[in-house]
This record gives C-alpha cells, structure tokens and sequence, in this order.
C-alpha cells in the first residue's frame, strides 16, 4: 500500500546539514516560517515556546537539539558530557510529552555506547546525528502503519471528530490521528471529518484544518464547544486523537479537551480511538495520576487572538493536557495493531513480542 | 432581602427619554461605549449583531424598539399600524430567543387595547412607552427572585460553573443566571465561580468574568474544553446557565456549549441548573426540536478577534446555539420558584397558579 502521494503537508522538521530548520507552527496558516535554529537553546525555546508542538515532533527536534549541543566537542569524553547535558537540559522543555523523554534518552544511550565502542569523536558525531535521522524516518513509516490499522475502524461515508492536530505537522509526516484520513484519501473511502478548533492555542482551527484542506479531505471545522451538538445529530461515528503520553494502565494523556470529548463520545455511544506510536506509551507510568500536567500562561486565554479578550488581571485556570480515564477508550492504535483493553495487560504485551 | 448593593454592573439598556442608549456589548470588556438607537432599524440592527444580547436585554430593547417605530404617528390608527409594523420587523432580528416575541407580543397587545380604549395618540404613546419601562423594571424584580430562590441551592464554599453570560449584562440588572451570585456577595456566601470563555463570541470571558470580576465574585475564567477538566477535579459541585427558550416539555435551548456542559455533569453527578423569567419558558413550542436554531456567519469562528485564526475557505459550522434535552436539567429557577421534574406538568402548573 503506498501512502505517499496523498500527503502534500508541510514538513515541522528538517535537519538542513549543519542545522535544524523549524516550521513556527505558532504563524499558520497564515505564514509559512521556517526558523534556523542552531543551538540546543534554540530548540529548547522552540518546544517551550510550541514553535515545534505534537509529541513525536517535540521528540524529532529533541533528538536534533541534543546533535546541535554536542557537535563542538574536541574529544570523546567532552562530547559524551555534551550529550547527556543537552539532554537534560531539553528535558526541560516541557514537561508532558513522554516522546521528548523518550527521544532524549535514546540518543543519550545511543552515545554512550559509541563512546564505549572506543570510535572517533568525529565518526560518533556521525553517527548520532544519523540516530537522529533514524527517529525520523522511523517516525513517518511509524504512522504509515498507524494509519492503515486506524483506516480498517472507519468505513465509507463514516463522520469522525478529531481534536488538537495529531496530523503531519505534529510527527515526520501524516501524523497519528490523522494518517487514517490521508490514506482514505488515496484509496477513495469518503471520511467527513469534524475538526475542533482547540483553545487557547488552536491547533485545531489553525493546524489540522489547514493541513486537511490542503490535503483535500473533507474537514469542517467547529468550536470545542460544538461536540456535543454534532454528536447528537448524529454526525459523528467515531472520535480519533493522538496523545502525548499513555500510562501503563491505558489512561491517556493529551490536549486539554480532550476528555471532554471522550466523556461526550461515551455518552452518545461512539467509539473513542487514540492513535500513538509505541514510543508514546510508557510502562513506567502506572496512570494518568502520575503523569505531570503543565499548566501554561493565562495570557494564551486572555489574549490569544492578538487582542484582549478578557478582563485585565482576571483568574484564570490553563492546564495544556487532560486525562482521559482507560475506561472512555475503546482502543488504541499503534504501529504495531490496535490495542484493545485490558490495557495493563495488552499495552504490556505489546513490548513483549 | 436587599440585594442593591453587591450589584455594580453596567446597565446594558437605558431609555434617555427620547432615544435608547444601549451599551455596545461587542467592545467590553476593553470599551465601555453606549450606542444612542434613534429608529426601530438601529434597534434591529443592535439584535441582529450583538451589540445586545441575552434573552430579556433582547425583549427590553426590542419593547424600547416598538416605541421609537411609532412615535412619530399622526393619529391612533396610524400609530398603531407603526406598532405592528416595528413589532414584525424586529421579531426578524433574531430567532431563538423567546423573550423577544414575547416582549413584542405583550407590546402589540397593549397598543390593541389602548387603540381600542379610544384614547389619544399622545395618550397611547405615553403609556405604550410606560409599558417598556414596566418590562424592564419588572425584569429586574424578576431576576433578584431568581437569585433568592437559587441561591437556596448553594451553600459557602460551593464551586459553581456557568457557560455564556446570563449576569446584568444580558437582563435589567443582575442577571438570571448570575443573580444567586451577586446575593451571595451580600449574604456573605462564598462561591467559586469558573466561567467557560464560551466561544466563538466569548460571552463567558468578555462579559461574565468582567462583572462578577467588578463586583467582587471570585470567579476564574477556563476555556469550553476544560470544563470536564474542571469537574473530573472535584471543583464543581453545580451547574447553572441561562436560556434563550424552554419549551413546554423542559428542554432547554442556551448558548452553543450549553449542552456539553450538561452532559459533563449528568456524567459527573452535578446538578445541572437553568435559571430564567417565566417570559423565556413558551408552553407553544412542545420540545426542543421545535426551537429554531440559528446558524451565525462562519466568520466568528475563522476571524473572531480580527485576525484570521483557521485557512480561509475553510468549511465551518456555526450554530449559536443548542437543545439540551430535559433528563439533563436538574431544575429550572424562575421568579415563582424552583421547577422539577416531570417539567411538562410542572412548567404547566407555573402559569396556572
């Protein structure tokens, strides 16, 4: 099944020989900026700052920030203790996406045993930045695979809301969420897809409505506050999120909002999938209770379209993620099939075989 | 009870004796401008586009509205064509809200009589005129009942969320939704309030988190989509909003939103709870099915607050408002008491009585 020519998307990472080039995911649609970021600072302020948002995005530019902070070293051992403080520093970024931990990790392991393997400090240069390369490239071929196991829960004709962007913009390229609905593209299964705008930071309106239509698949965008609406006419048969870290009992964390949806979805009866390759899922987290929620500035909600919106100096309340409890997902999807619950059992077996 | 202190809100419709001044809600929080309404077009024209909104603010000005239509009349007859001609015309502005027809209707019905009474046209005028400002001060007398009645449901230290603005803004004074909270200032009850920013128009964030800020309620401002959020927290303990119309079995139409937020609370055993004057109930309109639903100008949405936020020629739905069915309402609050269950005898019973 080749997959490559329905996605006409933009590309959030691209590692340009000596440094990363980044979409400033914050301008679109309306712009189209790619930033050259050239230090690991650099890339810290892009995550922190959401320039470059989506879990396995946020761990693409990770890995490249932990090459950008490590390729002036003279030596092996310098270049080792470069490694493992730009990587720990970049876990700084943000605090809930597993992805970026994971990432960093790998290339910290990946390090240190091309350190241990006696090799040239320049050959291990090489070498990580091309580990970085192979989180890519594994990263698209990852959600080539999602997709075609999402596109086997949807039929044609089907409606299916999504919310945040899980889309091209958020990976390597096509995305979790919604690799299904490029693939349906290609292969002529007609989706209607409803797009939720997504406050504050509208990932929804500005990202996964912007990269569908360009894409030419059938996306209507609509408020958060729309759902239930839409749900109870009857328009929607399935709900498809990605997510920025599954615990091991399958609870799942991602953009706030998103329990809402499923509590929604659960209500009216329509199945609620989440998409995410396996390097989202971390076993080292018993449940939703123990993964960290950051909470972001009030300013995104008071002023987030450029203009006050919003009475000066008023509470606000402004976590970036919510839990949805395992029980409101009735699957998730990974590169590897589709996960059914029991979740602490099946999410285990799946590192297993 | 007095309950004239703790309300320092801005008065959303004033007649100035020969014209209306009506505060231009589309600017707040950032501009406080009155509009001066000189003829029915400009009244319809300020309904049309929000420049006032809520349910009874509607019937005020669309009462104030029929006034300016017929003043300059020459005699009874004429006068009382110029009545029915503004009424017909302003009950086009917009079409879910109850009270606008109901406010038009009780209009039209009293300048039959006066015609009928045979008095003359500067008689008629004076007291069609004096029966605009009677619906508005009796909708300020209503909405402090409503407070009292529904601030016997809260008790100190309650976190209560409500959705779009149901405060003085869209009422004479104090609101319906809004009222218990203002008595609750007074009385010394603590309340926490969340206000959902309620988009696309933002109601919730422009308008109610501004007056319940300016009096001194403790409110904190969330996006839509962090309401389940806030209720899977333990930080809700009831809900209440207002409403456009409540028809005759209990089913209620409110601000887009309003019904996910139901169905949030129903699934997390929150009582759900709509205050409104019995002029918003309408025994003609059987259930919510019956209830027009307008659909606004996609716009709100892509370029709310003048700068485009989704890719132009997107696809958008955008309803302004919805139906929550009525095994979501808990109990509907009214100026004669607190309704329950089984809603099509017991809404029935409030007019009898």
């Amino acid at each position: 099944m080749e997959s490559t020519t329905s996605y006409k998307g933009l590309q959030s990472v691209i590692w340009a020989g000596s440094h990363l080039d980044l979409l400033d995911q914050r301008l679109l649609p309306e712009e189209i900026v790619y930033l050259p970021l050239v230090t690991t600072e650099d890339v810290w302020e892009a995550i922190r700052h959401l320039k470059v948002r989506g879990a396995p995005a946020i761990g693409i530019a990770a890995a490249y920030g932990v090459v950008l902070g490590s390729r002036d070293a003279a030596d092996a051992a310098a270049w080792l203790e470069a490694v493992k403080t730009s990587a720990s520093y970049l876990a700084t970024s943000r605090p809930t996406a597993v992805n970026l931990f994971w990432a960093l990790d790998r290339m910290t392991a990946r390090a240190e045993a091309l350190a241990a393997s006696g090799a040239d400090v320049s050959a291990c240069k090489e070498a990580l930045l091309q580990e970085a390369i192979t989180i890519q490239s594994e990263d698209e071929e990852t959600n080539r695979l999602i997709g075609e196991h999402a596109l086997t829960l949807f039929q044609d004709g089907m409606g299916v809301l999504t919310h945040c962007n899980a889309g091209g913009l958020a990976t390597a390229k096509y995305g979790t969420a919604l690799a299904p609905f490029y693939l349906a593209l290609e292969q002529g299964i007609k989706l209607r897809v409803f797009a939720d705008e997504t406050r504050p930071v509208l990932q929804g309106a500005r990202l996964t409505a912007f990269e569908l239509q360009q894409a030419g698949v059938d996306v209507t965008l609509i408020c958060d506050n729309m759902a239930g609406m839409v749900m109870s006419k009857g328009w929607v048969d399935a709900v498809i999120v990605g997510t920025d870290r599954v615990a091991a009992n399958g609870d799942v964390a991602n953009k706030i909002g998103t329990y809402s949806v499923a509590v929604l979805a659960k209500a009216h009866g329509i199945p609620f999938y989440v998409a995410c390759p396996l390097s989202t899922i971390d076993l080292n987290t018993p449940s939703g209770g123990e993964i960290p929620i950051e909470e972001r500035h009030e300013n995104e909600i008071t002023e987030g379209f450029g203009k006050r919106t919003a009475p000066a100096g008023v509470k606000v309340y402004n976590p970036a993620f919510d839990i949805t409890p395992n029980e409101y997902v009735t699957a998730i999807i990974t590169e590897k099939g589709i996960v059914k619950p029991p979740y602490d059992v099946n999410l285990k077996k799946l590192f297993q075989d």
